[in-house]
């Protein structure tokens, strides 16, 4: 079976490095919590939902690092690795709302000693990620109506398994498959017995499509085809898409989608051709903060992501590179919102806020 | 200086090798025509008034190749000769209207003997290769007055020198710099002394534009920023671009347009912000034999180049490719089609049809 996010007995946060799939398969283990902020900035682990889980648990491994017995001194050091975890990249809402939990869990304890309140870290981060894998089926469930029989789903990026804590490969009991996100509703979706059919785009500069979703939903045994981020439109012109469904990096309160960097010409796109837009994430992902996509932070990253795959230079060197790594889907270009607690749909303000508890 | 297509006096087409751009500038020499065909099939050279010009020059080379002093066999090699080059690649019209041009030079000459045959043949090569330098600087100055001071422009692929039988990289005399097609528009306003800096699209997968268009407009000294494709609308919707001009690889009677994919979506896109989006072509690749877009064929390429970069491997193995490698852009996104003859606009049925002669 292969795990996204794996918390071993001794702290150590096993991860797949999911810079090096689809043509290796191979874990990282994080033995302390500077090994896990630059997991996550280095993209070893990825995916908003999957860097708040391992976020989660490098606070813990973090808080079970500490030496001291003083419980302010703890505290103080505490502090300062969730300080370094929750700076490790700013797009991601749920990096923060993860870092948030396990303030809360260690520094809202009072009375406890230093043991006890590494333990309730430890805890907390189990929490954080069973919860993760129940979160993804449901919201699987709740979106899989949206996709009709003998469908062709487009998708951006990977809100698959490997951007959620995924556990996939086998059967696992009571969660019958991996999920994540947007491939979570084409799993449900194909779980019902429908034929669904996937086109993955590849997803420059990172390759996230191409290397993680065409990777992921082969194991899974669903019908996945490759195409560039340029033949999106194309596909879509002849007919070949019905539907299409993504993850999400942050959504404000009004639903405007911050996702991987093309997602919002996607959804142009999907206008222009009549094709419904659906975006899929946990409740994590809303942030309830900011009123609209204009207070979404863009993350910009190595210029090497665009001019170099591995150690092949693919442009000349002397020029200016732009590497923008996310862009926000405005709130109507969105058919409906799918999360675990159900689907807001326009008014997404009024919606989304009946979904907060 | 660099010569993107050169006729040697012994016959033979040197092409510089655009597969190995932008990390190594390499001559090819097509010593016969079947090394012709075969550089037009691998993209050594590419782009379609290029490919015209290479098309000519290796009729013109199996001409000179053909030993029988006999006219009639001679004419039926010759037109082998035509067929094998014409049959290299199916979307872009100008290699068969080089073809044709040449077929018209050397089959309409009534009484001429084998050795005049040839000579027609290398001449008529000559012309078009010549003509066609004339060609992209009378079109890039028709187009020039669209792009204003200071500026930003979009585009895609490559249309530039290295799309036709460009000659670039030093002052030419007559021909001020190397022009191409939808570059020549913006070399053309950069002569004029507008301040014009250009967005590329990297143009997955065979990077044309992350190989070529960044290496020729940093070699002219344009300001030019890489992006990857799916990053281009995020750019127009930040307003960083006021223009798109791209190339074409034919166009309908009615003025939709086949050119690189990617394009059709760029053309949405430019549409969904109030962005104009030109075309830039000679009128060899106006097709006046088809009523509109869906007549033109669209080539599909070898899987690979979307699965591999070198020999790195992007992708899972067993898994669907698609590799459509040209769109058709429908006339109603097209604000003008800029040729050598003037300057069409809608409706285009009429506005294509003064520019035929």
């Amino acid at each position: 079976m292969i795990k996204t996010v794996e918390f071993l007995e001794n702290g150590i946060v096993r991860l797949i490095d999911q810079r090096l799939l689809p043509t290796e398969e191979v874990v990282v283990d994080c033995k302390n919590y500077l090994e896990l902020a630059e997991a996550i900035k280095n993209m070893t682990v990825r995916g908003a939902p999957a860097i708040g889980v391992a976020a989660a648990g490098g606070v813990a491994l973090g808080a079970r690092e500490i030496t001291t017995t003083d419980i302010g001194k703890f505290k103080a050091e505490f502090e300062k690795i969730c300080d370094v975890i929750g700076g490790t990249r700013p797009t991601a809402v749920n990096l923060f709302w993860a870092v948030e939990r396990m303030r809360g869990a260690v520094l809202g304890a009072t009375g406890a000693g230093v043991e006890e309140l590494k333990g309730r870290a430890a805890n907390e981060a189990k929490k954080i990620l069973a919860e993760d894998l129940l979160i993804n089926e449901t919201l699987g469930k709740n979106g899989a109506d949206f996709i009709g029989d003998g469908e062709t789903v487009l998708t951006h990026c990977n809100a698959g398994a490997l951007a959620t804590a995924g556990h996939f490969g086998t059967a696992l009991g009571v969660i019958k498959a991996a999920f994540g996100t947007a491939l979570g509703v084409i799993k449900a979706a194909h779980l019902q017995g429908k034929r669904i059919s996937v086109f993955a785009d590849e997803t420059r500069p990172f390759l996230q499509g191409a290397r993680l979703t065409a990777w992921e939903l082969k194991k899974e045994g669903i019908d996945v085809t490759l195409i560039t981020d340029n033949m999106a439109g194309y596909c879509m012109k002849k007919g070949l898409v019905q539907k299409i469904v993504v993850g999400a990096d942050r959504i404000a309160r009004n639903g405007d989608a911050a996702n991987k960097i093309g997602t919002y010409s996607l959804s142009i796109l999907a206008k222009a051709h009549g094709i419904p837009f659906y975006v899929a994430a946990p409740i994590s992902t809303i942030d309830y903060n900011i009123p609209n996509g204009d207070h979404i932070p863009i993350e910009e990253r190595d210029l090497r992501e665009v001019t170099h795959v591995g150690n092949r230079q693919l442009a000349p060197d002397g020029i200016k590179i732009f590497n923008p790594a996310f862009d926000v889907t405005p709130n109507e270009n969105i058919a409906a919102i799918i999360t675990e607690r159900g689907v807001a749909t326009a008014p997404f303000e009024q919606s989304l806020d009946k979904l907060r508890r």
